[in-house]
C-alpha cells in the first residue's frame, strides 16, 4: 500500500510552538551560496529583500547581512500558480525559511552579492511578517549621494536615525559597524601584547573633573553626582597604583550644546594611560603604533566591509607610513605659511588651519595619520610639561585625515614645579598621581570619530549606532 | 694624565629635566630576576617596599606590582657608610632607580616572590619620595583574617577604599584586576571567535528602561533622561537589525538603596544576545560554552594571579564540567526538598535556597557551575515563552558558587502571545523587536560579580576598583 503524503510547499508558520522539539534541519548561510553549491539542495532563512512577479515566475532578492542571492519561484513540478502568487505577495523585509536548489546562472547578477549562483525555491515558509509599509525603503539607503545615479530618493539623516532598527540593515550599516567592533578588537589587541591591562572606572562621580563646564548632572540618592567627562583621573590613580599600563573602551560624557558633523553627548572613549622611564617619546611610539596596527589590522580583515561602505560613501583607502610621521609644530607652522597662511610661531592651529595641514602634509608625505609634537606652551593647559630647552611643551596632537583624534601630554610630576606654573593646586587625587611618577596623560577622541576619519565619512553620527546629541535621545 | 672621575652612588634627584636626553640604560623587571641573572649587574626602578638597617647593613624589599626581590647595602667597596645611612632613610612607597649585582642565596627568601636571588646594590637614586606616614601599611593589607596571624592588624574596607591608590599596590589587588581584565578578554575572545559583533550601546535614555524604578535620572540640557539599567533594548534592536549574535561590555546603573555585599549602583554589564533558529537551548550552550572558556582560560593563564589572591583569602579552586550540568527547576526542587527545605514546587527560590542548592549542587555533582532550567511560569516576567507541554517556561539562571551571575529566557515573539499574557503591551521599539525575530534575552550580573565569585571572595567592593554604592562616590 503506498499512503499518499501531502506536502504544503508554502504558508504562513507559527512559531509559537518553537523550542518544543529539536530539529537536525541545516540552514545555510546566504554568503556561502557559491559555485561549490551547485546542485546542492538547500535550506536557509532570510529576509525578503525584494520581490517581482512576472508571469508564471516570481524572482525574489534574499538577504542576510550583508549578503544577497537571487530566488526563484516558476511554475513547475514543485511549484504551483498559487505558490508563485503567494511569493509574490509577501512583504519586503519579511523573514522566510526557503528550500531550494542551487544553480548556476549564464550571467553574473550585478545586483547581489552572490553573482554567480541563483536558488530554485521548491519550498517557502514565511515565519515573520514585516508591515506593508516600511518607514524607509533599503535600497534608497544606501543609495550614493553622488554619480550615476544623483537626483535619485535617498534618505536623511533624522529618518535614518528615527528608524534606527531598519537603517542598520543596510549593506552599508552591517559593515560599519562590524568594521567598528573590529576597531576595538584590534586596539585591546594589541595593547594586550603589549602587557597593557585592561581597567574599568566609574562613569558617576562625585566632583566635575574638569573645571565643571559642559557636564551632567545625576540625581544620586539625597545628593547629586555627575557623569565623567573622561577616565583621566582614574587612569592615572591606576599608574600611581604601579599598574604601569592600563587602558579602557568606555563611555564618555559631555553636555556641551554643539550641534556638528563631529560632536556627541556621549561618545566611546579608547584610553591609554602609561608610566615611562626616561621620555615621552616611548608614551607617543606606542601610541603611533597601537594605532599603525589597527590600520594594517582595518585593511588586511576589513577589506569587504571597506569596500562595501565605500559603495555608497566614495573615499581615497586610508594611508599611513612606518613608522609614523612626527612632525615639529614650528615644521607645520612654516608648511602653513608657505601655503599662505598668516599665523604667528605660537599661536594654536584653528580647525581650518588643521585641516589644510593634514592636506598639505598628504601632499607632501602620502599620509592621512601624523603627529604633530612639540606645541607651543602657550597653548597648552597649565600641566604640561615645558620642553627644557624652548619655549615649546613636551606634548603633541595626533590627526587622521586632518582632523585632530588624540591630544597628548607630559604631565608635571615635580609639585615644586607645577606650583610654580599654577598656583591653584588641585584635589588631593590629582596631587597623589603628580608625585608618584612619570605620566603621559592623553585621550582619544573616540571610537565614532576613528571609525568615521578612517572610512572617510562625514558624520559621526553614522559610526554611532545610537547616537546622542543636544537634540537626540532617541531611539 | 689621569682624570678623577667623581660618582655620586647615591642621591635624591629631580627628574625636572625628563625628556630632554634619550638614555640607552636598560631597565630590567623584578619579576625576571631568576638564577640566569646570577653574576650580572642590572639597573631597575621600583618602590621601596620595606627597609631594615642592621650595623653596617640595610635589606631593602624592592617590590614591583605583584614580585618583589630582596635587596642589600653593605658597607665595601663601592658602598659608603653614608650609603647605607642614606638606604634606611627612604620613606616605604618611594620610588628608587638602583643599579646592583643580582647574587645567589643559601636559603630561600620566603617573603619574596623572587626567592633565590637578592641584589647587591651598589647605587641608589630616590626619584620619588613618598609620604613618611602613609594611611595604611601594605603588609597589613595583605595579611589574611584567619589562620597563623589572626589577631595582627588588618585594614578594613573603608580605608582601603578612601585610600584605593595605596591599596591597589598590594599582591592581592593586582592580581585579583590583572585576572579581572583576563575575563573581559576571555570573553571577547570566544564571541568573537564564534562570529559575534561587539556592539556600544548609549547610557543615557529617554526613557526608564525598566518601568522606571530604581533609575538614576540626568539633566539633559533643557529636559531629563535617565541612566539605562540594562542594554537589553538595544541588544535587541541589533538583532532585529539582522546583526545576529552581539555582545558588549559596559557599565550599567541602578539606583537602587541597597548596602549587600554584592550590591553596586554602577557596575560592569558582561551581554550577549543573539537570533536563534529552533529552541532557545542553542543559546543556553553558547552562553555555558562561553563562561565555560574563561573559567578554563582563567586557570590557564592565571594560575599565578589565582595563587596570590588564595594567599589571603583562601578557597576551593573553582570547578566545572564539560558540558556544563543543566538542572530542570524540579530536579532542583526536589533536591532541596530533599535537604529538608519546605517549599512549593512553583515557588521562587529564596536567596537562601539558592545557596543551598549551590553546596547540594557541589556535593552531588562536584561543579561550582550549573544551569537552572525551566523556572515556573508564575514566578518569571510576562514576555516569557510558556514551556509548550508544563506549567513551566522556557527560562533558566546561572550559578557560580552558589550566587546567580545570569538570569535568562526566550522571549515571547509573537504579538498575539503577547498580548495575551500581557495587556498593556510596550513601546515602539519592543514592538518592532517582538515581531521580528527569535530572541533569547538575558544578561550576566556583572564583571564585579563573576571575578568575586570565581575567586571565592566575599565583597564585590574587592572586585571593583572604585566601587560605587549608596553611601560611596568617591575617589
Amino acid at each position: 500500500m503506498i499512503l499518499k503524503c501531502i506536502v504544503i510547499n508554502y504558508s504562513y508558520i507559527s512559531l509559537g510552538n518553537i523550542s518544543s522539539v529539536y530539529t537536525d534541519r541545516v540552514l545555510v548561510h546566504v554568503k556561502d551560496l557559491t559555485e561549490e553549491k551547485v546542485g546542492q539542495v538547500v535550506w536557509l532563512r532570510s529576509r525578503v529583500h525584494t520581490s517581482r512577479a512576472k508571469g508564471k515566475q516570481c524572482f525574489l532578492v534574499l538577504r542576510q547581512q550583508q549578503f544577497n542571492v537571487q530566488g526563484l519561484v516558476a511554475v513547475g513540478d514543485h511549484v504551483s500558480k498559487q505558490m508563485v502568487k503567494f511569493a509574490a505577495n509577501i512583504n519586503k523585509e519579511s523573514i522566510v525559511d526557503v528550500q531550494g536548489i542551487v544553480q548556476k546562472v549564464d550571467q553574473k547578477i550585478e545586483s547581489c552579492s552572490q553573482q554567480d549562483v541563483e536558488l530554485h525555491i521548491e519550498r517557502i515558509y514565511v515565519i515573520s511578517t514585516a508591515e506593508p509599509r516600511l518607514p524607509l525603503q533599503l535600497d534608497d539607503a544606501v543609495r550614493p549621494e553622488t554619480g550615476e545615479e544623483e537626483g535619485r530618493a535617498t534618505v536623511n539623516q533624522d529618518t535614518r536615525l528615527d528608524n534606527r532598527v531598519i537603517d542598520l540593515r543596510t549593506t552599508t550599516s552591517q559593515a560599519i559597524f562590524r568594521l567598528q567592533s573590529g576597531v576595538c578588537q584590534l586596539f585591546r589587541e594589541t595593547l594586550i601584547n603589549k602587557g597593557f591591562t585592561e581597567i574599568q572606572t566609574p562613569k558617576i562621580i562625585s566632583a566635575a573633573s574638569e573645571g565643571g563646564a559642559n557636564v551632567f548632572t545625576v540625581s544620586y540618592f539625597k545628593t547629586s553626582a555627575y557623569l565623567a567627562q573622561s577616565p583621566q583621573l582614574y587612569k592615572q590613580m591606576c599608574i600611581c597604583a604601579d599598574f604601569d599600563k592600563v587602558f579602557c573602551i568606555g563611555p564618555v560624557f559631555r553636555a556641551e550644546d554643539s550641534n556638528t558633523h563631529r560632536h556627541l553627548t556621549e561618545f566611546v572613549g579608547l584610553d591609554i594611560e602609561m608610566a615611562f622611564n626616561y621620555h615621552y617619546h616611548e608614551v607617543v611610539t606606542q601610541i603611533t603604533d597601537t594605532l599603525v596596527q589597527i590600520f594594517k589590522g582595518l585593511r588586511d580583515r576589513y577589506q569587504t566591509e571597506i569596500q562595501t561602505v565605500g559603495k555608497q560613501f566614495p573615499s581615497e583607502p586610508f594611508k599611513f607610513l612606518e613608522p609614523t610621521l612626527i612632525l615639529e609644530y614650528p615644521e607645520g607652522v612654516a608648511m602653513l605659511k608657505e601655503a599662505g597662511v598668516e599665523m604667528g610661531d605660537e599661536e594654536d592651529l584653528s580647525t581650518p588651519n588643521e585641516k589644510l595641514l593634514g592636506r598639505l602634509v598628504k601632499e607632501k608625505y602620502d599620509t592621512d595619520f601624523y603627529v604633530l609634537d612639540k606645541y607651543p606652551l602657550a597653548v597648552r593647559p597649565f600641566y604640561t610639561m615645558p620642553d627644557p630647552h624652548t619655549k615649546y611643551s613636551n606634548s603633541y596632537d595626533m590627526f587622521m585625515r586632518g582632523e585632530e583624534i588624540l591630544s597628548g601630554a607630559q604631565r608635571i610630576h615635580d609639585p615644586q614645579l607645577l606650583t610654580d606654573r599654577a598656583l591653584h593646586l588641585v584635589t588631593n587625587g590629582y596631587k597623589c598621581v603628580i608625585i608618584s611618577c612619570l605620566i603621559s596623560s592623553f585621550q582619544f577622541l573616540g571610537l565614532e570619530r576613528v571609525t568615521m576619519l578612517y572610512l572617510g565619512l562625514h558624520n559621526v553620527r553614522q559610526t554611532s549606532m545610537f547616537p546622542r546629541d543636544p537634540k537626540r535621545l532617541t531611539p
